[in-house]
């Protein structure tokens, strides 16, 4: 049976790389957790490599590896400075995982997936939107950057305004691209989240 | 090998009905077409059915179910008068299918669907919002109502405005409800749709 992944804009992102005529051969940036979504690409017949900084996540990205008996080949490893050669990927996808970052250090991040990516391949990336209901709270540490505590842990979030990162996409295209606001009942409080999510091709 | 569905959003919906303890048996009203997303369903264990008005879009229904192996339970059937008994079904959801019937037809659609749904049973549903670039075009025909001539053939657009449709919700209750503003760039063209997307329960 297909093992439903969460990252759903990634069903769609499936959609578009299997249009193209290139190798199957996808990477993925932040790889790790306990229900990696490389499965999804691994049971369409892709070659899969993923990379995650996190030890835990790793871990639990391995744990799923040897119980479904699925080999995505992820390894530590760091998405400023991918340990892959130029132009390896025809395919690369990195979710959610700017949400957590320093802008600064996506915008390295974008330099590197431009760098492994193949002409013609493409890239799927994310960013909060900054009419999350969560957005300004916490500590400001930088433009959109705050620090918020959960649970006794301190968590960055990264938010985004409309079209501020397309400036760092270099020479990508932008072939897709999508504003999702979703509202959210919990228990009868209402949660807000907004994504920009983007399909871009390497010139 | 799973069956990617074009569906994406029901993959999302997949994931509320796993999680309600009620016997897994769905309907689609709408369930047409050379993909059924019922597919993504029966995959996961669900007992299926559907209904279809159009035989063409039946007729490929069958064709898919036949080349698969798959008996999804699709019969010629009117959502406005859906052709099971009271509180049969756990889950239910109709895809794109307000896009092209009158705002009336698809109020009565919803009456149907809260009379064949079990208690704390869920809906997915989704609608054109005014937001798409091709709003306004054609002959209007009501609110938001547009006749559109396409490749010679007249098609019925329905859009809505945000929130519009949530009078007709009766003993529904929200539970998840997300705005999707899509821009896609084909063949140097660039292309604006946007949805609104409700998962209902029935209290």
């Amino acid at each position: 049976m297909h093992n439903l992944i969460n990252a759903f804009p990634l069903y769609n992102f499936l959609k578009y790389c299997n249009t193209i005529s290139l190798e199957k051969v996808i990477l993925d940036c932040g790889a790790g957790g306990s229900n990696p979504p490389l499965s999804l690409f691994y049971e369409f017949g892709y070659e899969t490599y993923g990379i995650e900084i996190c030890e835990e996540q790793l871990e639990k990205a391995n744990l799923f590896c040897n119980s479904c008996n699925m080999d995505l080949n992820i390894i530590k490893g760091d998405m400023k400075k991918i340990p892959f050669i130029n132009e390896f990927f025809s395919f690369l996808f990195s979710y959610n995982t700017s949400v957590h970052m320093r802008k600064e250090g996506f915008s390295q991040a974008l330099l590197e997936f431009y760098r492994v990516l193949k002409h013609g391949g493409l890239c799927y990336i994310n960013f909060l939107s900054e009419d999350c209901d969560t957005y300004g709270k916490g500590v400001q540490v930088g433009d959109g950057e705050f620090k918020q505590i959960e649970d006794n842990q301190e968590v960055f979030y990264c938010h985004y305004k409309d079209n501020e990162v397309e400036q760092n996409f270099y020479g990508f295209e932008i072939i897709y691209k999508e504003k999702r606001i979703i509202q959210r009942k919990i228990d009868e409080r209402e949660y807000t989240s907004a994504y920009l999510d983007y399909i871009l091709v390497k010139k």
